[in-house]
């Protein structure tokens, strides 16, 4: 197959940020796109060849979108798994595959594919209702505090929570979902492993993930992680088992939690390009996004190393503030050494919303880590 | 003036490859873009909010543009400065000025600028008619060998020509034009000079330039250059003091010769984005597209250095071949160290045309050196 002519046609289900970022490495390759989006002002729409506005989740659609490429590949996990088989059937690639996603798309199926295939994960038991939650606790099968996560569709701190007492059971959302032992890790890190068709493996550096305490949304992200060289070889090689597992073409971002043992438990999985990666663009020799389209397009992969150490932090909407977004000292980080502001487009903030994420690389870990805090409290993202 | 808001609109005159590349950069910022070209079919038309189909070169489209965005910038020279100049007493931000642009859109006027600004140049004498360079020969005026230069309008190895005989001037296009001593240099040089409206200045780092003997274009970009840090110092000095007589915002790339004595003697100047800052994307801490929208947009100026060693190739047609493009061993190419591509996106190829570039990176520039001949004896650019 020749990508790189005007014959050839990447599909992309979801037109969001991530959407946006894969679009702009295919413009490198001069790539013909195609995407799907319920949005009409979705970001990816002014950055790919063909737009069509319409529901990921409807069969139809989907199919009738996915039968017009040769390769298809998805930004965001939610899409309809029935449409991915039947344009499977029909011979279109599609990476991740619809077996992976439907794993991917149920945290409880999730978790059980790990036990299946012999990878470390925290400990869980599955619900269907957030009353057997109760009954579970009242019985003694369940103890607190535990980490809720609903089984399907919760995204960006959406559909986690800690829960510590049975009053807490009454903020959660109702449906199938997991209770899983809350544990009290040193770190939690992140590993990108890239896969293209023919089976070429790559790993990014593993980096360390630092949360947001009540948004539960990834706060800085830094690459590399300050860890061993056991431990991050102990983090890689259970990243590689996960691929491995799924047999994943495209990225695989695995999140794990280093625990007091330094134990790997694989916590959770993301067949796409993820905010975990996003420093690559400035610290990589080969941006996330550049090598998820070497790999589903099967050709060879780039480079994974590091060129400086890169530290992320996100734009998240300031609490208090709803409306039309303002980004209170844009000018001031952008004076800083080393600093990237990427502005996702949104025109509404509201709190804890994605909005963006800075990059602060130096040759110097430290050095942009402390750059990475003082653009963390210098800029705001409030309403005008 | 709040550029992170949709009610800010960045114009850009000219939608080729150059464009292309500048907008890439204004979606990491979410900017607001609108891009005026004559081709339909212009590579930046998927990458801009709003396209524009219209003639650069005449003054009514120009100022309908123009009059509808508040910065305007340029990817090509040839516009219509008059329509810039009106559209400046009109209180639109123009980025190159149109007094510095048409300075540079003669190259006789802009040899005599340098002159009269004490900046050291090649030796030149300017004729209306090539007729009158004949003349000149004969009358021991001038002496041959010489480096022919039409004064506006050439490009791409267009334009140019050495002059080795009286028989070579039937193949020169007539009308107004140079005749410029041959230098010969031990280097040709070049430093990216990045100025924002406020004034502040940042030098990127002096890169050395190896030209196709045949079709003078630029065969590797080398970052950073193999001379002396005196030498280097002395390149950066002299684009510094171009940079400053032109009161210049945004970028200004400075060719120069470096000679058998060191000294430093300017070429030409681009008041853009050039060529030989390609390599800022994989080998910068901030890319020369990037940094000429901060410029222009009065933003803090990006760190020039570099992250990396980087070589450029570029890619053009290979001599025989005219049609529908193929780029051979691409996948090949791929699979080397550090190796991204750029595809310009024509569909079309024929000897000698531009049809994109390829940057290698790596943390030793010998090893990328030798790399980028692998690269280029292995690639090529053919018709189907």
């Amino acid at each position: 197959m020749n990508y790189f002519s005007s014959k050839f046609k990447l599909g992309i289900l979801g037109g969001g940020q991530l959407g946006k970022m894969l679009l702009t490495e295919t413009r490198k390759f001069d790539i013909y796109t195609c995407v799907l989006d319920p949005s009409a002002e979705a970001p990816s729409k002014i950055a790919c060849n063909e737009f069509t506005q319409g529901d990921l989740m409807d069969y139809e659609t989907v199919v009738n979108f996915g039968k017009n490429v040769d390769v298809l590949t998805i930004e965001i996990e939610n899409v309809n798994v029935n449409a991915l088989e039947t344009l499977e059937k029909q011979g279109v690639k599609v990476f991740p595959s619809s077996k992976t996603l439907k794993i991917i798309q149920n945290k409880a199926t999730q978790k059980l594919f790990y036990v299946d295939h012999n990878i470390a994960t925290a400990e869980f038991a599955r619900f269907a209702y957030v009353s057997e939650i109760e009954d579970a606790i009242d019985n003694g099968g369940l103890q607190l505090p535990f980490v809720w996560k609903a089984a399907q569709f919760g995204y960006d701190g959406n559909g986690v929570k800690v829960v510590r007492s049975k009053a807490d059971l009454k903020t959660l959302k109702d449906g199938e979902c997991i209770a899983e032992t809350m544990i009290p890790f040193k770190n939690e890190l992140a590993v990108i492993v890239s896969r293209n068709v023919d089976g070429d493996v790559k790993t990014y550096p593993v980096v360390e993930m630092e949360f947001h305490p009540e948004a539960n949304q990834v706060e800085y992200v830094i690459c590399p992680a300050r860890i061993s060289a056991a431990v991050a070889l102990k983090a890689k090689e259970t990243a590689l088992k996960v691929s491995q597992a799924f047999n994943h073409v495209g990225l695989l971002a695995v999140e794990m939690f280093q625990t007091q043992n330094d134990e790997i438990l694989v916590n959770e999985v993301a067949p796409r390009p993820h905010n975990s990666g996003h420093h690559t663009i400035e610290s990589g020799y080969t941006s996330q996004f550049e090598q998820h389209i070497r790999a589903i397009l099967n050709l060879p992969l780039g480079k994974t190393d590091y060129k400086v150490a890169g530290v992320m932090v996100n734009l998240v909407g300031a609490e208090g503030y709803s409306g039309d977004v303002h980004y209170e000292h844009i000018s001031e980080i952008m004076a800083m050494e080393g600093v990237t502001p990427h502005i996702y487009g949104k025109k509404q903030t509201r709190p804890f919303r994605k909005m963006g994420h800075v990059t602060i690389v130096n040759e110097d870990l430290n050095t942009a880590r402390q750059i990475a805090e003082d653009v963390k409290n210098l800029i705001k993202v409030i309403s005008q």
